[in-house]
């Protein structure tokens, strides 16, 4: 994604107008689901196209959606194919995200955002709609799953793994984005105190449980670590989101190392692209564009102990198999040091 | 101080040319140690002027010395006595430190810094050289050190007292700073890694001994402790010094703990002028202004320990009696929790 939004009274307001439509199983949008037609385009920088991220690996998606992986690092006209050969992505033919949307609207007058999902016949991209991209992975595009993929959006479930949900993306996964980018002392105070809360309340109803809904990992803890993951290397800092760091708040981070080394959630981790992304691109929160070079991400390789808990990660299913789009091992000194 | 400094090679160099007459026992400067006759003007938010706030009171200057406190936000022309009633400090009648400088040079081209000695009948500043100020203040100032006042700069220790220090000056002291402002990353990458090699330096030195230099305090421990007692509040965040906090460097920890639990020390110390001035005062590092809520400080107050090393803090002297100027409780909510 990135950061498009509007000041209401100061307060940091993000532009949710995305493209909408939906790839469905009966195409009932223009957009059926279909093996190789589409392509999934993200930076790992951004905890929203990190989502889409995992779940595509979670589930196996690998031949049925190639993925285009944007830099971290972008210009006023946003993302870029900077790290392909030539700048240019290799499916796509293209050196900006933009073109893809100016493909669907030459007059697309709104946030240029990862993920997207771009109909690689025409160009245009389907839809930038965030929250439903994952859940139509999980559930659209149920025919191309692997072969013990996870059901990470259970029918029985989903109510509820909307209604944990809801507040996290409020005041936690957009929380921290409200802090960063407060207009004010009142409104970042506000979000702060918010954000705090939260983490509080999500880290109590955790104590107990090893996974936010059910017994098994759900979409609703894939929405969550994507913000954990990046707490202490850039909100704890670079948003101000500095009452505690991830790692003092015991439960919270044993539940964020239990996912990381969980394979499909921390080999998706690039904390270069990260840091780059978040200090380098807001140079109103950071005029000098330093990146800090801390903090210490040892301690995710720390045995977590969650197994206690009981539940287990990946259900009647098995994990995913090797990575397919390795991060730079010098991106995530971690991984070689979890399993 | 203020931050007045240059930028060589996209270095940040404190521009350390202070005024260095000297108030001292012969008055060779043309300045005897004289009680009543000086004002020692400090910021609670400044590093350097909280080593003499701490000295002054660990000796018992308070009737020797008065001391005038600025606010702690300024504008370009630095610091002012906004905290006063009609923003005028009582005893020199100016409203901004910068008047005292131009008294003794009407075309004074440097920072107008604090800590400043000004000299009351002229209105004139004697000395803002606060390395030596805190050293005069032990040595030259002894014939009005309250009885039981600790020896802070035993002549015995001298040396070891300026070896020990001076690489902490370079690399922790300033080395945040050089991290704050360094105008380059490259620069910025040098400083953190002198930084935090220090700082591992410093803490295997204190593993085994509970102060720097012999057995009790001394002003090598007052110089450590302000720049400690800033880490997690600001440069950890606004200076990017990120490898971890202070409440993650055990040994320095609890040597900070241990120090700001003595009196003299954390009853010095105003957290809320500390995070408003580098917050606010450096608009080049956080444009917004906004000054963060955290973090949560109540663990300065966890018992510390480091009684086991043996040492005693005064020594053959005593503690210093109740706080003449004490800081705003709201201020320094660890405090009430202290003893």
């Amino acid at each position: 994604m990135s950061e498009q939004g509007t000041y209401v009274e100061k307060s940091y307001n993000r532009d949710t107008r995305y493209i909408t439509d939906r790839i469905t199983r009966d195409g009932r949008d223009g957009w059926p689901v279909e093996a190789g037609r589409y392509r999934l385009v993200v930076s790992r920088a951004c905890p929203w196209a990190n989502r889409a991220i995992i779940v595509r690996r979670l589930l196996g998606l690998e031949d049925a959606l190639s993925m285009g992986i944007c830099g971290p690092t972008h210009d006023k006209r946003s993302w870029t194919f900077d790290l392909d050969p030539g700048g240019v992505d290799p499916v796509l033919g293209i050196p900006r995200l933009q073109d893809a949307f100016f493909k669907r609207d030459p007059d697309y007058p709104r946030g240029i955002t990862v993920p997207a999902i771009v109909d690689v016949p025409s160009g245009a991209v389907v839809t930038n709609d965030f929250k439903q991209i994952t859940v139509d992975l999980e559930t659209e595009w149920s025919d191309f799953h692997r072969d013990g993929a996870p059901d990470l959006y259970p029918a029985a479930l989903q109510d509820e793994i909307e209604a944990v949900a809801e507040p996290i993306y409020q005041d936690i996964n957009n929380g921290v984005y409200k802090c960063g980018f407060a207009g004010s002392q009142e409104s970042y105070d506000e979000s702060y105190r918010r954000l705090f809360a939260r983490l509080d309340e999500v880290s109590d109803r955790l104590r107990s449980r090893r996974y936010l809904v059910g017994d098994h990992i759900t979409e609703a803890d894939v929405r969550l670590f994507t913000t954990l993951v990046r707490f202490d290397p850039v909100y704890h800092g670079h948003f101000k989101c500095n009452r505690s760091k991830l790692s003092e708040m015991p439960v919270l981070w044993a539940y964020a190392r239990d996912l990381f080394q969980t394979p499909g959630f921390g080999d998706t981790i690039d904390f270069t692209h990260i840091k780059q992304h978040y200090y380098c691109v807001h140079r109103d929160v950071n005029p000098t564009g330093i990146v800090p070079l801390g903090p210490d991400l040892s301690n995710w390789a720390a045995p977590h102990g969650r197994e206690e808990l009981g539940g287990s990660p990946f259900g009647d299913g098995t994990p995913p198999g090797p990575v397919r789009e390795p991060v730079d091992p010098d991106h995530n000194p971690v991984l070689s040091a979890v399993k």
